[in-house]
């Protein structure tokens, strides 16, 4: 797999919830082309191509989706989303956040930095395992994301 | 029903396309709160509570998602759209663009303009009415909207 063809940018750092997420993606089919990283500094990196990921094999990567934790360690995921959406090189691209929070307060911040949608993780392991598929789904077969630069 | 609780607003002028629209949302249980409207400006009162729907008993009626044509008469459905991301009593509302077009332009423009979502409607039957009760599906079951104003 070249990072330049990635469906689904996992941003995670709890190790449970990204297994639970890739198995739950991979499983229905969506987790083939996934890139996961921990913190909210490598995920603007791999979408900026800085840092370890200035590369010139790295080129463009757009991925059709980013499934964005918010507690993240080094930046934040409300600012990693911030960043994102507030760049002509990446605002473009869908994010969507996947927490355990369904504080109004986070969810409506959450879509005032442009979130593109906003999932709650239920507790339940086959609920959640279920869900996460529909949203493999959902942003990989149904919508139509911009392409790349 | 009164007008304080939609969950779908549907801003599409052809006649068979919303029939059919409707038809899969009702068939999947999602169209019972659901409203029609068959031009941007109509769409535009609707949300901002003015034109027809300038009454005390519209209040805040903030659906939890729009699903929106592109073309439409009397405003275009991009116009629509721009209005609803600019304004800050609307911009958090999800909006689905929901079109025939799959033009990389057209594509590119709605997420520029803030659309959370693209889906291009397919041209078979049975393939778009599954779609469409996906697309039902993901933002009235699994998306978190925010609430009313």
């Amino acid at each position: 797999m070249t990072e330049s063809a990635i469906d689904i940018l996992l941003v995670d750092d709890n190790s449970s919830d990204a297994e639970l997420t890739m198995y739950a993606l991979r499983k229905a089919n969506f987790g083939n082309k996934l890139k996961l990283v921990r913190d909210g500094a490598e995920a603007l990196d791999f979408l900026f191509g800085e840092g370890i990921y200035a590369r010139p094999d790295h080129r463009s990567t757009v991925p059709k989706v980013v499934l964005l934790d918010l507690k993240l360690p080094k930046i934040d995921g409300t600012e990693v989303l911030r960043r994102i959406k507030s760049d002509p090189r990446t605002r473009n691209i869908p994010v969507v956040v996947l927490t355990s929070s369904d504080e109004e307060g986070d969810v409506g911040h959450a879509y005032e930095l442009g979130a593109n949608s906003y999932i709650v993780k239920p507790v339940d392991f086959k609920q959640l395992s279920e869900n996460i598929a529909q949203v493999g789904f959902y942003w990989l077969q149904l919508n139509h994301s911009p392409k790349s630069r």
